[in-house]
Parts: C-alpha cells; sequence; structure tokens
C-alpha cells in the first residue's frame, strides 16, 4: 500500500471513530422544559421531538441554529451510456453553473431561509471554470459504467468520503450548526437505486424510479442496469466502503463523508431525498452511531426512497410530493428545525407566564 | 329589525358578495413559467401546485409575499361549565396575557416566520387589560351554553362575522399579502366539533377529540355535550351564520370574517387547525368559492380534523403531529408558501440558464 494510501486510511479510521452516542443529559433537560412550555404537553408534536433530538446531538438543552450550510455535491457517472436519464451528461456542468449564478431551486430556496449553498465538484466529466464559491475535490472525471464493472477503486471510495468531509470541517471552521445534503449528477438515481437494493435487499422494481423522468422503455433500462450492476459488482452489504466504490458514486461518497464529518462534530445533518439517503445509507452502514445525528426532511417521490427511509428507521417532516434533489427538501426543513430550536429556547413556562396549569378531573 | 341590525346585515350581504372566482389567467402563466424553469417539470410538486394556486388568488401571475399576518382570535364558551375542557376558563385571558408579552408558541413561531400577530378578544368571558396590541371587538362575555341553548344570537353570529372582517380590512391597509388564522379559547374544541359534525354529518364519536388533554371522563361529557348540542339547536347545514349562532363562538365567527375579508380582497388564507378549520367551513357554507382562497397547514392530532378537512376537499401541507393552536400550523407554513412564490419569480429558465432541455428517448 502506498504512503498516501495508508493516510487516507488512517484519516478515514479516525473520522469514523470520531463519533459519539447522543447525550442524554441535554435530551432530559430539553424534554423537562418542554413539558413546562405554556401549552398542553405534547401538543407541538414534532417540533417537540425534533428539539430533544437536537439537544441531544449538540450536547445543549438549549441549542441554537444560527449558520446553515447545504453542501451541493456533484458528479456524473459512466452508467448514463447505458441510458437510464431523461436529460443530457452535460446537463450536470450546465447545472453547477446556474447554482454558482443563482438561478437554480436550491439557490431560491436556500436564500429564502438563510442558508450558505457550497457547491462540490466530487467527480464531473470536465473540467469546469474556477469560481469563487465552488469547491474543486474531483476524484475522478466521472465514475465508471457500473452496469460492467466498479464505480470507482477501493482507494477512490475512502478518497470522496474524506473530500466530502473537509468541505464540510472547513464550514465548520466558518460556523455551521446545521447541514443540510444536497446532490447534483445526471444519472445519478441509478447508483443510488443500486445502493437502496444492495442494503434493503428489496426487489429491484420496487426501488428504481423514473429520476428526472424517463419513459418506460428508460425505466427497463434503469432496472436492468441495476440488475446488471449487483450481480457483476456484487457488494458486500456490510462494508459501506465496498458498496459505494462498486455501485456508487463520488458526490455519493463525498456526502457521506460530509454526514460523518457534521455528526462527529455534533452538528445535525439534514437529509434531502433519494441520492442524499443513499449516501446517509452508506455512512450508516460505516458508523451505526450516525443513524441518530439524521434529520429526513421529506419523503420524495423517487419510487425506493421510502423504502429506504424505512431501512434507516427515520420519519420524514413532510411530503410536498418533491423530486429535484439538490437539498431543494433539506433546506425547506431548516426553518422546521430552527423552529423546534426556538420553541424550546425562547417559549415561556407556565410559571414564567403566570398561565395555571391543567386541571385533574 | 332595529337599524343597526339593517346595517350589519347590508355590510355582511355586501362581504359575502365581493368574492370571485381565482384567476384563470394568472394562473396558466404561472404554469407555463413553472414547466419553463430549471428543473424536471414537476419536480417541486406541492410548491408548483401552491404558486400557481396563489397565482389565481393574487391574480398575479408573479406573486410575492412580504406582509404576512396571523389573527389570533378569543373567546369564552358557556359550554365549559359542561367539564369539557383540560383547563380552567381562566387561562383564556392568562395566554392572551403571554400572548401581548411575546412568550407563547405564536409569538415565537410567528417571530421565526417574520409574521405579525393581531390579538383579537371576540368574547372573552371578562374585561381585558387594555394594551396597544390587544384589539377588542367583544361580542359578549363568552357564548352561551351550547348543550342548553344555543351558543349566540343570530345578530351576535353576523357581528361576529363581520367584526373579524374589520380586523383584516385594517390589516389590510396595514399591508397584508397573506393571512393565517390562529384561536385561543378554553372549551373552543367542542363548538368547533358541534360545527364539524353538523356540517360533515360523522358521527359524534369521529370528530369529538381530546382537545388539550381531557381524560376519558371528560371526553364523555364532550361527546354528551355536542351530541345535546346539535340535539337541542338543531343547526341547520346550509345556512353558516345559524350553524354559528347555535353551536359555535364569537373567535370562530370572528375567523370566519377574517377568513371572508381576505379571500374578498384577494388575499390568501392559511388555515390553521381544528377551531380553525371550523371558521373555514362555516365561511365555505356562506361562500362556496371561498374554499379556493384556502390554504391548509396541517394535519391537526385532534381527532375531527382529517375529518373536516375531506369536507373542505382540501389536503394540508404537512403533519407535524401538532395539536396546539393559536395559529402555530398556520404561520409554519407561510415560509412554504413564500418558497413557492420565490421558486416563481426568482428561478432560472432553461433558456435564461443556458441548460439542455429533457430529450426524447
Amino acid at each position: 500500500m502506498e504512503k498516501v494510501e495508508r493516510q487516507a486510511l488512517s484519516d478515514f479510521n479516525e473520522l469514523i471513530a470520531q463519533i459519539r452516542p447522543l447525550d442524554e443529559g441535554a435530551m432530559q433537560a430539553a424534554r423537562d422544559r418542554q413539558d413546562a412550555l405554556t401549552k398542553p404537553r405534547g401538543s407541538l408534536g414534532r417540533l417537540e421531538s425534533l428539539s430533544v433530538k437536537v439537544a441531544g446531538i449538540t450536547g445543549l438543552p438549549l441549542p441554537q441554529i444560527h449558520h446553515k450550510v447545504v453542501t451541493v455535491m456533484a458528479g456524473d457517472h459512466g452508467v448514463v451510456s447505458e441510458g437510464v436519464s431523461a436529460y443530457p451528461q452535460e446537463v450536470t456542468p450546465q447545472m453547477i453553473t446556474n447554482f454558482l449564478h443563482g438561478g437554480a431551486a436550491i439557490n431560491t430556496l436556500s436564500r429564502h431561509v438563510g442558508a450558505r449553498v457550497i457547491v462540490v465538484d466530487m467527480g464531473t466529466a470536465i473540467d469546469l471554470e474556477p469560481h469563487p464559491d465552488l469547491v474543486i475535490k474531483k476524484i475522478a472525471y466521472g465514475t465508471g459504467n457500473i452496469a460492467k464493472g466498479p464505480a470507482m477503486t477501493h482507494a477512490q471510495a475512502i478518497q470522496s468520503i474524506l473530500s466530502g468531509a473537509e468541505v464540510v470541517k472547513d464550514e465548520i471552521e466558518r460556523g455551521l450548526d446545521i447541514l443540510a445534503t444536497g446532490d447534483m449528477g445526471i444519472g445519478n438515481t441509478t447508483p443510488s437505486a443500486a445502493i437502496a437494493v444492495a442494503l434493503t435487499k428489496k426487489p429491484i422494481v420496487e426501488v428504481v424510479g423514473r429520476g428526472t423522468g424517463v419513459d418506460d422503455t428508460g425505466l427497463q433500462r434503469k432496472i436492468s442496469a441495476v440488475d446488471r450492476a449487483l450481480e457483476i459488482n456484487d457488494p458486500k452489504p456490510d462494508d459501506g466502503v465496498d458498496v459505494l466504490a462498486k455501485v456508487g458514486g463520488f458526490e455519493i461518497g463525498g456526502l457521506a463523508g460530509a454526514i460523518l464529518m457534521s455528526a462527529s462534530h455534533r452538528r445535525p445533518v439534514v437529509i434531502d431525498g433519494f441520492i442524499s439517503t443513499a449516501a446517509a445509507m452508506i455512512a450508516v452502514v460505516l458508523v451505526p452511531q450516525v443513524r441518530d445525528y439524521l434529520i429526513a426532511a421529506h419523503t420524495s417521490q423517487e419510487l425506493g426512497h421510502h423504502t429506504m427511509m424505512e431501512w434507516l428507521n427515520i420519519e420524514p417532516l413532510f411530503d410536498l410530493q418533491m423530486r429535484l434533489g439538490e437539498g431543494t427538501g433539506a433546506v425547506l426543513a431548516l426553518p422546521l428545525v430552527e423552529a423546534a430550536c426556538k420553541v424550546l429556547t425562547e417559549m415561556n413556562t407556565f410559571a414564567e407566564a403566570g398561565v395555571s396549569e391543567k386541571v385533574e378531573t
């Protein structure tokens, strides 16, 4: 093994060793305060449980969210040559340009919720024009065609995770109280579906969906590509790096690393849709404890997303019938997480407000 | 009929005559633009349909939301003497004080989303201390006990609707682009359930829930109270004023009026939970066209809310297992409506961004 690979493995092992259980003391303090606030107990439903979770993640009984960051990680996919996408591969760099110019959905929604957008080239097929807001972490010029062989080498899989983690580490230094995950990459619902099938062991036809909108013929090509990818590569479901290397993508690896780094620094992670959830599944295979740091934003319209959420055993906050990716669902959930924390920290208790408590009948 | 009552009836008839159908032209322009924006068509799901709806409501192809207002209307209820609530009636004025001091959930959440809170005394049981942020529209010192007779007179029902409408008219003059409805009133899930049963004709036990949290005995008392209220008063389901007068409440009438006024000025109305939805049902009985101006924020945990939404035939945006009232669910939906409008107005089209469109296979 080369020196650089040994260093990478050492960094990787350090990253996954840093993730700790939630802080039970902070959670109990948050629960006690929720029960004393001027409202019937439990009447704010999931806002209450969310505030308790964020207390446990951060270790703070009164957590506050100021800096919100969405990392939009981009990559290209060799499997597009199988005709699995409704859009040509050139759309990946075109959309990155759109992100950098502020014209995409993720820009609009991030401005709306006050989140910083970080666009990362994890492995697009061409060299992108340098831009002050573009982070270059290119592992390679797109993955291999998973229908014919592995997406990437084991070393590249490790490197994609570490590179994604570095992005978040840098953002934590600039201020990051909560991470939202986003993606861009023509063809990336195909590797995400392959990851989902490899880990959930559900039938392929229950997981592979239409992505950006392929027709019936395209859907059959996608199903066939995922089928061959799993047959040829035989990913080991208990080895997250193996699954990522064989049927994943560079942006998926980057997002898995981003999630791990956020969790290791006790920052909550809001997961977007199909691709982000595949990345979260990889992260959870690597470190099961990571699951506790995840907040599922929404149920995507993409066919298999519900199955992936079941496997992760987390309940999404809402379902607005979205299926865009980019992190759009995740950033829409950020105001809900903030609202949960503000309820916990800002509301009066019964005693503070001089309001009578419930009468026993 | 007295002169003042004749004037009220004339004002009332004018109010309900002003509500127009949605603007089809603005909706089509919004749909066309959504289809040209840099995302797969339909991939933003309900955000897209919501933006089209707001275009139709406002008559603007590119609607913008700046001024957000939540009207928290308060009233007391004679039916509390039947033991239908887990909290004593004194909590109504205590919570109003809490609202005015900014310590309640609705204050926290409204600050979070940038909405103005208007607290209105529509008919609490005591005289409240004057406060610059408290609007006094008191119709009476609480309603009659609906388990024994009507909640109010026909004239009071008309007056409560007109008073609620006046509150919104004043806010429109100060700037109101969207209205969120909220309520406060110990015991008010009981009249709301009675309205719901009167209009949906569903079995009482499928509609009456635990409100702020009554135990099994309290729930039986509530069911019995609603049963007797409907038996004794026999409200006419095709007459919204009759239903309101016989089994309603002053804050419910106020909210119905607020909804009517907002719709008559082409402002979207975001409906909160059980009580607000009862008010919306009254408004829809009065003017069926009002339904098109309503945006249902969330499904409340209160038992019958789902049934009420079915009757209204509107799909709530989310379900966070909330059941607090005050307008808390409605204000949480405001950022989603804003997000929908911003997507429509701020995103680039494919042509503007130079992004390739979908390929036909």
